[in-house]
């Protein structure tokens, strides 16, 4: 894999994407190039004080601007043609490399990625996927809000995607999908993902999926089942993944809070510390790494903005996943068999 | 308040609704009279060997059918009037009751209150409230489920709804209340949460809601911010409630499974056992009781399928609270004003 860095995006940055390069050379034998785009002086300084700046394998691409944190990102693409960002993804676009990755402004990640690479052919929409830590592994959801307001269609290119994913990156043979519902009962949903469900079990029966369909899904099927998938528009699943974050992050604040409030507590909590670092490892976005935007030509992957060295690891590891799966090429060739049948029976149900 | 108690309903009843009425009748003072309504027989040698058989605010009213947990609401509601729940309602109906509280089959309860009952003027859609531990008390989230399929006029209701709740159940005089969305900034929304901030925003323009209007609201400020009502259609706030319950289950098994891995982190647990149990008892659905099925005239409480006594004290404790300060009497008169302005200029624009 030859991946674009943006060595700019993030909270930490620069130094967490020269940290995340460090690993990256170290532990991915299939990185061919990594290249470092940002400001040229400082980045030259980092790669040198850390130590990987004679690499033959690291290059750096200089980048006159930076897209903040706070910017739109549709206004950051169109005037911002020389950040970091907006680079990074032209090398994709270019051809000089496979797959970017970006712990920078994720509005802007998602625009200058979907416009600029456009969409494969045959998918409808891009969406997020995103990881969470799950009783066997890792559940996927998708969108988690590069489309709001998605159409039904759209989430049979999210399951597809998404269970391509779990199949490729996350080692699950046949993935099971479920369409994210308010009840499990097949009856349960709103008109949209009534619809959605109608049509993934049309194709589902024609056997036109590379997955498991097992219908609508809830809340605790996504940590204490085999779920694989859960697919859901844009809105409700980035409420949704925003909504998980917030109760993991509201739960260890809480049990800090009452950790601190006497010493016997304290004691305990020194006790079972192996088991709070486990935990918070397991919950880490770190440990994630990163979230891909799927169904644009190239690999493109979003980083949280308070990503650290081992984040960007572990999401040029999910690119390099990606990459060398060649997941792309099955989209395309899944999604054309899926779309001749929505533009037939399926669409006049 | 007078209150109709569906003693059939509930995983473990009738116990947990004869523990919760005995419960009821020593603590809350303005409870005038509890009707047990079930299986005379049942009940009566239930409350004897409780001891309250013969407390004279207690009575027995026969009901000869159950709805179980697993039959459709609607299909419950209109086959089985003889059910518990189904007479608990009329008792409401024909003004015998000012509340009725089941911990029974959840769409069963929303379905008979919202048929038999029917709405309260100026009430376009019955919607849950669901209150929610936070950083300040509780945040209430509502519709989590009684319509799936809201328009974006519905939130307004839901918000008034939701903020005379917070200000008098939960005693905050100006609520602070927001838009469920996929980010905080004006801009962020699908269209049909822009089209409910833009209803909410012209009507607090014009000085019409009882409550702050803080705009779009996500995850993070559920739990940690001084938000007080977040309102979203009944599909993403079922998605939302259920999603939050179920990361807090995960957690909280993935911390009792680290324990068990060591004897170390055994005798940490045993020393933090205070601040579990705290935490615990904070993020129980027992302690909230029970959620609100607002909007329709009467009180109407739904409480978990795993309600203990104290959730069903804590229910009764809630619908008392809600029929002392005259809550349906504030929404009819705030939606009067409310519904001129709808219907004028602010539907318009």
């Amino acid at each position: 894999m030859k991946l674009a860095l943006d060595a700019m995006g993030g909270d930490n940055a620069p130094q967490i994407n020269i940290d995340g390069a460090k690993l990256a050379l170290e532990k991915i034998n299939t990185l061919e190039k990594l290249y470092l785009v940002g400001d040229e002086d400082t980045l030259k300084a980092a790669v040198d004080a850390t130590g990987i700046g004679s690499n033959p394998k690291l290059e750096i691409v200089h980048a006159a601007e930076v897209v903040s944190m706070e910017e739109s990102g549709l206004v950051a693409v169109r005037q911002k043609k020389k950040s970091s960002m907006s680079i990074s993804v032209d090398m994709v676009k270019d051809g000089t490399c496979d797959a970017v990755l970006s712990a920078g402004n994720t509005g802007a990640a998602v625009a200058a990625s979907t416009i600029k690479l456009r969409l494969l052919e045959g998918v409808e929409r891009a969406g997020i996927i995103s990881p969470l830590p799950s009783q066997h592994g890792y559940v996927l959801v998708s969108d988690t809000g590069a489309n709001p307001d998605a159409k039904p269609s759209h989430l049979a290119g999210y399951a597809v995607m998404s269970a391509l994913m779990a199949k490729y990156v996350y080692a699950r043979p046949v993935p099971n999908v479920g369409v994210m519902s308010n009840g499990t009962e097949d009856c349960k949903g709103s008109a949209f993902s009534l619809e959605a469900y109608r049509i993934l079990k049309a194709l589902s029966d024609k056997g036109l999926l590379p997955f498991n369909f097992i219908g609508n899904c809830e809340g605790h099927d996504l940590f204490e089942t085999d779920l694989d998938v859960a697919v859901t528009d844009g809105f409700t699943g980035n409420i949704l993944l925003k909504s998980v974050e917030a109760t993991a992050k509201a739960f260890g604040h809480w049990l800090k809070a009452g950790i601190m409030e006497s010493f016997m507590a304290k004691l305990g909590a020194l006790l079972m510390k192996p088991v709070f670092k486990k935990m918070g490892k397991r919950m880490s976005a770190d440990t994630i790494g990163g979230c891909p935007l799927m169904g644009v030509r190239g690999v493109s992957i979003i980083a949280h903005g308070s990503a650290n060295g081992t984040a960007i690891l572990n999401a040029c590891r999910m690119a390099d996943s990606m990459c060398r799966n060649n997941i792309n090429e099955h989209i395309v060739e899944i999604m054309a068999k899926i779309n001749t049948a929505l533009r037939g029976e399926i669409a006049m149900a």
